[in-house]
């Protein structure tokens, strides 16, 4: 089987919808936060831990895996899910936003992306054809489209242009074999512009994708703008496929992102933050690191129930981390990864119970993103 | 209480015997390996890790937790037992062989050491009394006293000076105040040279300590020559009172150890190689770092069923030790912690059967150091 999606309950005052995404490896509920295990693993944890957190479906990179082991290693261990061990589904992306990322090292024509690799500078060639090609050795269940994303902020006419090449390169994508109930997911571009955001989301609805992405937000652009282009793409896509919001997770703007209609998420930050010793709390981030927390024998959120918070404290958690002990950055990023999974079952409930923007005024009032 | 020791079986083959420690944290079989906390946490792990590959009992350094995060600081929390929330029991180093380690950096006097913290240079001045003083805020259930280990090689004058301080330390250390509960183990040193190994067991026996731990070993001699003072030193002993082999724990010194009469040891080999991408297997040394491994998809020792070796392959590990992953050296930090404390606990049922002479001539022949 492919991928399947079915909207189980809209919100009545906004666009927040709980659905049930199908895959091979199991059915999730969602508004879906997605972990991200960039090299086939999520960073300091095992499958085990990121599942009794509450994961349900992770992400992992081509790019990262293309490049190291190898994505035909991948291929003879099995595939992704048991190299790494993980029996939940997988959505692996397309390899095109880390080559784009890399700047100069890479050179874009409408065959591909010729792309030096960072680990070795080794060069490399991507093409639509070759992201879908790895992709199905990885065998995740949902692959992207290779698309190009343009940068923030980008002319009227780049972005264009890469929004032109990203829908033939979904048509590309297609035309493909896949892995063995793949499904693919188009990704829609369009930058900052609204029509250009309309033009891109009407031509890949053409294609039927299973599922759509937005692509090109959470780039360096403001929030507030990246809320006006949510508000202006989701209507412009199918109400019965998922919609995923790619590379967003900090906690405001996940509550927002349900408001506006999106299913899906994923975001390094939790993780991220965790390694430099800061933690989400009901009101903001708090950079356990610094030397304030020293003496201080509280949890790291003392309305939590993760793991660390009721076994540790901000004192021990703090020593940890700048004796440079992996036990500090395994503390933190359970916490984090709790506290974002945790979120989005209190979103789903909210949903459920119809008061999806009551809950969004109320967590953004005490939350304060810094 | 303070701590209690108990012989429960000998091999009648050998100097092994079967024990049990009793300490206000539990009581625990010997022979028994201590895992290495030295920064208030066995590096990787959480306590519920530890005492699931069976860890009953870890040590940690007065060193280093005086310098970071400072006793008073640990004291504060409550003990080292709830600051790091291991409730099982803890023995502390007296801070001497790490202080000694420092070399050009300290400077030794009767009254004490002056040394320079190895994190800001800092001055500090250790004596037997402040090493009890920082035991007792850690409030460990086994101090170590204060004693000064010779280096390898030293002169029979040196070592003699050493081991005549660290007896009257040892004096100093029973005279002030210990942490509650908490019992002090004496120290033996005297180097290479049989005769003062035995000048300062004697020595340190008057003062009936409730337990000996052999210092000065494992310093970079042959391990022949190792051996060799443990069958001169074991017998000087107290047979009623527990031996603590103290710095060793590599898989073939324990089986020899044990069969010489000891009945703890410690080490940071196991956690230390494992973070450099070597494990422990039946047949030796694997440093499954290495090329070879890349694309072997067998377990990391196929004998083993640890948690690591039933889930994960040989090209996984490499991989995610080679990309810098957290979950590598986690995994290979399990995989030799259950390894060595699995090894212990064959070792006692060898001896519950009268056999260890034949399981250490059986492990010695497949066993391969490198």
């Amino acid at each position: 089987m492919t991928v399947n999606f079915k909207v189980m309950h809209k919100d009545n005052a906004c666009r927040a919808r709980l659905g049930v995404l199908r895959t091979g490896h199991g059915a999730i509920e969602t508004p879906v936060f997605m972990p991200v295990g960039t090299q086939a693993t999520v960073k300091t944890m095992t499958p085990e831990e990121v599942k009794e957190l509450g994961g349900r479906i992770i992400l992992s990179n081509t790019y990262h895996l293309y490049l190291r082991p190898g994505h035909e290693l991948i291929r003879e261990a099995g595939g992704l899910h048991r190299f790494m061990n993980w029996s939940g589904p997988i959505l692996t992306d397309s390899g095109g936003f880390q080559v784009f990322s890399l700047g100069p090292l890479r050179k874009i024509t409408e065959e591909g992306v010729v792309f030096r690799s960072h680990i070795d500078g080794s060069e490399h060639f991507f093409t639509p054809e070759k992201a879908m090609e790895v992709q199905a050795c990885l065998g995740s269940d949902i692959a992207m489209a290779f698309d190009e994303c343009s940068p923030y902020p980008s002319t009227r006419e780049y972005t264009l242009q890469a929004l032109e090449r990203t829908t033939r390169w979904a048509g590309r994508c297609l035309a493909v074999q896949r892995g063995a109930g793949q499904g693919v997911f188009g990704i829609v571009q369009g930058g900052m512009f609204p029509d250009l955001r309309e033009k891109s989301a009407r031509a890949l609805v053409e294609f039927n994708f299973p599922g759509y992405a937005i692509g090109g937000l959470s780039v360096g652009e403001p929030k507030q703008l990246m809320y006006e282009m949510l508000d202006h793409t989701v209507p412009l896509l199918p109400q019965e496929k998922p919609r995923y919001l790619m590379g967003v997770g900090s906690p405001d703007c996940l509550v927002e992102g349900v408001a506006r209609g999106i299913d899906m998420f994923d975001c390094v930050l939790p993780t991220r933050i965790a390694r430099n010793g800061s933690v989400f709390t009901r009101r903001g981030k708090l950079v356990v690191r610094n030397a304030a927390y020293a003496r201080d024998f509280s949890p790291l959120d003392p309305e939590c129930d993760c793991y660390t918070c009721r076994n540790y404290t901000r004192a021990y958690v703090r020593h940890l981390i700048k004796a440079g002990e992996v036990l500090g950055i395994r503390l933190t990023t359970i916490h984090n990864i709790y506290f974002i999974l945790n979120l989005m079952v209190e979103i789903r409930e909210a949903i459920q119970d119809g008061r999806m923007l009551e809950y969004k005024d109320e967590f953004i009032k005490t939350y304060q993103d810094v």
